[in-house]
C-alpha cells in the first residue's frame, strides 16, 4: 500500500467561513467571501460591529464563552479570524472544530511579542534588540543591555500604539514600570530607520506562497497614515523582503494572508512586527492587484489556489482616523480615489472609520 | 422672499437604502452600499435569496404585501429596486414613502412594452417597428403591418427570452394567438441587426449624467451570453449610444443607473429595451473602471456624487448559466480572471449563477 498523503478539505460554494471578529478587517473579508459564493458567519461581542452589516450569521459573544465559541465552530466549515487576540487555546480544546486557519499554533508564537521576536530570531531575521521584562526590577539591567532610547511593549494584545511606553530619559521610567507591573512586556532598542515598509504574503493549504509588492507606510500618533506603492526601495530589499516573508510562512506551517511590518535601514531590513491576519497596510491591493488581500485570504483558508499578486497601478492608500471621516465627500468626489468606510456609528479620536485609496497611475498590460 | 429651491435629500454614511428584490443584482449593490459605509435592507420573498447573505436586514414577504411594503418604506431612507416588476403604484399609494429612485412614474413607462416603446418613439428615437396586441384576433391585422418575422412579446414581466413567440411562418400564429390570449401583448418586427451593444448610463439627482462606454453583447438562447468592452463600434456609433442614453435619462426625469439595449444596424442604432436599474451588460464595469455601475447606483439614489466612468482595461464578461457554475475552479486559477458567484443554492437551466470578468488589456495612465 502506498502512503496516504493528507489532502486538507477545500471549501466548496455555499459553505459557511467563521470569522472571530467583526470589525473592519471581518467586513472587509466577508465582502470577499460572498463574492465568491461563500457564507460567512461572524463572532463578536458587538451587535453593531462593522462585519455584522454583511454577514449571512452573527453570533453575538464574548470570546471567552466556551459554549458560545463551541456551538460557533459547530456551525461553520473553517474559522478564520480578523484580529490576533483571538482565544486560540479555546478552538484547539473543541473536539471536532473545523479547520483553523492560520493555524492556532501560528497564531499563538505571534500573539506574543517575545515569542514572536524568538522565533523571528531563530529563522535569522534581523529584528530590533530585545530583552524579556516580566518584573519591574528587570528594567534597569536589560536597559543597560539595551541602552537608550528603548520602548516597553506589553507582550500580548498591543496594536495601534496601545501598551507601549517610550524611555528616552530617566523621567520616563516610571511609567514604564508601572507598564511592566501589569503585565509581561518585552523591552526593546530603538531602531534608526529611514523607512517603514510592510509585504503582505499568503500560502495556501498546499503550501504555495506568493507575496504582493512592499508597500511604504507612514505613521501618525502610531497609526498607520498612509501605505504608498511603489515603496521607495532598492532591488535588493525587495528581494530581501520577499525572502522574509517566505521564511516566516513556511516556519509557521501558514495558511492564509499576513502581514510583515518592516524598518528599513541603509544597511537592512528588520523585522518590526507580524500580524497573522489580512493587515490595514494592504488594503492598497483593493486598488492596485486583481485579486486584493481579502480575496487572497478567503481563498486560502478555503483551501482554494491563490490568485496573482501583480501590481497593475501606483496606489496611497490612506487612512481615515477619528474625525477625518468627516472629508468624506471630499474623497467621494476625487475622480482618483475610492472610499471605503466602515458603518462605524461613532466617531472616536484613534479610531479606523474607513480609507480611501488614490490611483497614482497605471500600468498597461 | 426669493422662491424656494427644492433640493433633494442627500443620504448620510450610516442610513439605509431599501432594496426591492434580492437577487444576484440586490446582491452586488448591497455590497456596493457597504462599501461606501451604507446599511441595506432588502424585501424579497425568499429568505434564500442572494440579497440576504449580504444585507443588514431583511424582509421577506411577497411583493404584493401592501402592509409589508409601508413598514419596509418606513424603515428605509431610499426605496431602489433591482427589477423592474416592483410594486410601483403600492409604493407611490404611501402617505409618508421615502424617496423612490428611479421615481416610480420612469419605472411605470419601462414596465410596459408598449409605453415603453410610445417613450421612445416620441423622444425620436428608433425601435423596431411595433404594434399593440390586446386581443388574438388583432394578431394578422399586425402581422401585415409589420411583415414577418416578426416576435410577440407580452407588454409586462419578459426578461431573458421569456414570454416571447416568434413568428416566422403560419404554423407560429396558434402559440402566439395563446400568448396574447392570456395577457397584452405588442407584436415588434424583426430587426436585421450586425451586433447587439448596451449602454450603462446614469443620472444624479441634481441632473448630472454620465455613461459608461458601450459593451457589445453576445446573447444564447435569449439570455446574455458574454459583454465585450471595446464594442466594435464607430466613433459615429458610440457618440449616437450616448445621445440616446442622454435623451432617455433626461426625458425620464432619472436618478440611478439604467441600461439602454442597442441593435447596431449598419444605417442605425435602434433602441430594443431599456431597463430601469443596473443590468447584466454592465458588470465589465467592475473589472474595467473606477467606480463600477454598482457603486455608481448606490451614488445616485443617496443624493451624491457620480463617480467617474472612464475605462481603464479591456474586459469580456461572461456569465455561468445553469451548470456552467461547476467550472467555477477553472476560472479560479485563470490570472486574468475575476470570479463572483451569486450564492444560489440550487443549479437550475437557464438560471444565472454567476459571471466572470477577464482583463484582456490595460491601459496606462
Amino acid at each position: 500500500m502506498s502512503e496516504a498523503v493528507s489532502v486538507p478539505a477545500a471549501l466548496v460554494p455555499g459553505q459557511t467561513i467563521g470569522i472571530l471578529g467583526g470589525g473592519q478587517l471581518g467586513r472587509m473579508l466577508a465582502i470577499a467571501a460572498a463574492r465568491l459564493g461563500l457564507r460567512v458567519h461572524t463572532f463578536d461581542p458587538d451587535p453593531g460591529c462593522p462585519a455584522a452589516d454583511v454577514s449571512k450569521r452573527l453570533t453575538v459573544a464574548r470570546f471567552d464563552d466556551a459554549a458560545a465559541v463551541e456551538r460557533f465552530a459547530d456551525s461553520v466549515d473553517v474559522i478564520t479570524f480578523e484580529w490576533e487576540s483571538v482565544p486560540t487555546e479555546a478552538l484547539r480544546a473543541l473536539a471536532d472544530a473545523p479547520p483553523i486557519r492560520p493555524p492556532a499554533e501560528a497564531v499563538c508564537v505571534l500573539q506574543d511579542r517575545l515569542s514572536e521576536k524568538r522565533f523571528l530570531d531563530g529563522l535569522g531575521l534581523r529584528v530590533a534588540p530585545f530583552e524579556p521584562l516580566d518584573d519591574p526590577a528587570q528594567l534597569e539591567h536589560a536597559l543597560e543591555r539595551i541602552g537608550l532610547p528603548a520602548i516597553v511593549k506589553t507582550r500580548h494584545a498591543g496594536y495601534d500604539g496601545k501598551g507601549q511606553v517610550r524611555i528616552t530619559c530617566l523621567d520616563d521610567l516610571e511609567p514604564a514600570r508601572a507598564l511592566v507591573a501589569q503585565q509581561p512586556c518585552v523591552l526593546e532598542g530603538f531602531v534608526r530607520f529611514e523607512r517603514e515598509a510592510s509585504v503582505i504574503a499568503a500560502r495556501s493549504t498546499d503550501g504555495a506562497w506568493t507575496t504582493y509588492e512592499p508597500g511604504e507606510n507612514v505613521h501618525r500618533d502610531g497609526i498607520l497614515h498612509t501605505t504608498r506603492v511603489p515603496a521607495r526601495l532598492t532591488g535588493a530589499q525587495r528581494e530581501q523582503a520577499v525572502d522574509i516573508a517566505e521564511r516566516i510562512l513556511t516556519g509557521l506551517d501558514y495558511v492564509g494572508v499576513l502581514g510583515v511590518e518592516l524598518f528599513v535601514t541603509p544597511a537592512d531590513l528588520l523585522v518590526n512586527e507580524v500580524a497573522p491576519r489580512v493587515h490595514n497596510s494592504g488594503h492598497w491591493t483593493e486598488a492596485g492587484c486583481q485579486v486584493d488581500q481579502f480575496e487572497q485570504h478567503i481563498r486560502a483558508v478555503a483551501g482554494w489556489p491563490l490568485g496573482p499578486t501583480t501590481r497593475h497601478s501606483d496606489v496611497t492608500m490612506e487612512n481615515l482616523i477619528g474625525d477625518e471621516v468627516e472629508r468624506w465627500r471630499q474623497h467621494l468626489v476625487n475622480p482618483t480615489a475610492s472610499l471605503r468606510l466602515y458603518g462605524k456609528s461613532s466617531v472616536r479620536p484613534g479610531r479606523k472609520m474607513g480609507h480611501v485609496n488614490r490611483v497614482e497611475g497605471r500600468r498597461a498590460s
